[in-house]
């Protein structure tokens, strides 16, 4: 069995942009530029946006941090949205999710140009990769591929089970995994709340993706032997062994499930870290025109 | 066993259509109006567009069709469709596919304004139906959808098996087939060329939409028991049987898969006739500003 680590692999990609923003530079290039918004106190998003802000800054990206009230009107969030797309200095634009409920998320995403999309979920940047065309895809889908390419894990040919259809990560794996490509050319199943046989067939994949959030769902009576997992559920439960009382658990009972498989990420540090990591590689895109001129 | 019979259902759609255009003229509304562009002299796409019209005809849409030789330039062609596009009348925009190599298929479609796109090729249309957004769904797909429903075929938790994997049919099926509405809330499974176990796996379905363009390939041992079973392929073989040399045949051996199944679609008179139907589907949509304003 073989440990992905996540953590590892992150640190080489952060490293590989680190280098390719002086090249960049040194040949006068511009400082590729995240911007970020963030609207409200809620503690969870507060610590994604200031890690993203972070990672901006280790690598030699500029970021700008705008902050609203949650009294803020969606004609005034969306008029700003407008103002970054129209920035030329801004490269990529996330909007930290979830919004209030009297903001629409979906008018949200929409609004953000497709070109500064970073984040991928505009309709451009999905129906894009639904046809196989350059885009900016999903950070965590994004980040599960150069997992699956860093450790050279076979796909072609292979069953993958795909545990979720969200449209953050099942669906765009399922699109990711089908897709006549590497990593791809999988024989895709997903499976979701309606599913009748899901343990029978995840007994039968070669490579299982959970992305369903449900504490410990996978089971070592689900996994074949020798099987890639791919734990994407991360959820802070009570705990009596650590000192905060709480720690962070995937969808993979991984003690059980471990010992079976060829490979498997851990929770937290494999698929957590590759997706702040995927975000900057989607930046450095943006800002180097590789996907829109 | 139950034949699914796509001339019956076709021609009530028709006449469901032809009834609303009369309606939206009695209220004052627009005709609805389709434009086809058709470059070159392929026969058979000279057929499809010629019975496109036809069918606008039938109906009550406004048709019109704009003739290039195979001579014509990308660019030439290109302004045509922005022509069309900003032309207030028309409601929807086809062009006829394949073109001739020297103009990209992928340029003319993401050209087509995806609001007048009613074949359902353009990336933001592709996009909104991963994202379970309101869209113009390509014809084929959604000829399959209103089948299933037509003939109240339960889907919900059902393993469907697609066969092919192309972005006009196996893709969209498999967005359509998995998400959370009706039809839908499948298990689905996408096999294609790489897929090793392919006879197993359709072995398990209780639905397979076969669309691999491969004569005659599902047999009655691939099938189970109450099956159902949609034929998309449809290819030309010679035959001695027909005063014209010629037959149609789907991708599924009819005679031998029938008896086994619940309900199935022949070929020709299945989904054939049904793709024809969504397209007017989508262009009354289109008038009416039922996806877009």
């Amino acid at each position: 069995m073989q440990l992905i680590d996540g953590n590892k692999i992150s640190a080489e990609i952060k490293l590989e942009i680190a280098k390719e923003v002086e090249e960049f530079k040194a040949n006068g290039g511009k400082t590729p530029h995240l911007a970020a918004i963030l609207v409200g106190n809620d503690g969870a998003s507060e610590t994604y946006v200031s890690n993203k802000v972070k990672d901006c800054e280790q690598v030699g990206f500029l970021s700008t941090l705008v902050r609203y009230e949650d009294t803020i009107t969606e004609k005034e969030l969306l008029d700003k949205i407008v103002e970054i797309n129209n920035d030329g200095d801004i490269d990529g634009l996330i909007v930290q999710l979830p919004l209030p409920k009297h903001i629409s998320e979906q008018k949200v995403i929409e609004t953000i140009h497709f070109k500064k999309d970073v984040d991928g979920f505009h309709p451009v940047n999905m129906g894009r990769l639904v046809l196989s065309l350059p885009s900016f895809i999903p950070a965590t889908p994004f980040g599960i591929t150069e997992l699956i390419k860093r450790y050279h894990i076979e796909t072609e040919g292979r069953n993958c089970v795909i545990l979720g259809r969200s449209n953050i990560v099942g669906t765009p794996m399922n699109l990711l995994m089908s897709r006549k490509a590497y990593p791809g050319n999988c024989t895709v199943t997903v499976c979701h709340s309606k599913t009748k046989n899901i343990r029978e067939i995840c007994r039968n994949a070669d490579i299982i993706i959970a992305a369903m959030g449900s504490v410990e769902f996978v089971t070592a009576d689900m996994v074949k032997e020798g099987a890639v997992v791919i734990d994407v559920g991360i959820t802070r439960i009570k705990s009596d062994k650590t000192k905060s009382g709480w720690k962070l658990t995937g969808d993979v009972k991984f003690d059980e499930v471990a010992p079976r498989c060829s490979f498997i990420t851990p929770v937290p540090g494999g698929v957590g870290p590759m997706t702040r990591a995927a975000l900057l590689k989607n930046t450095l895109m943006a800002a180097g025109k590789e996907i829109y001129l």
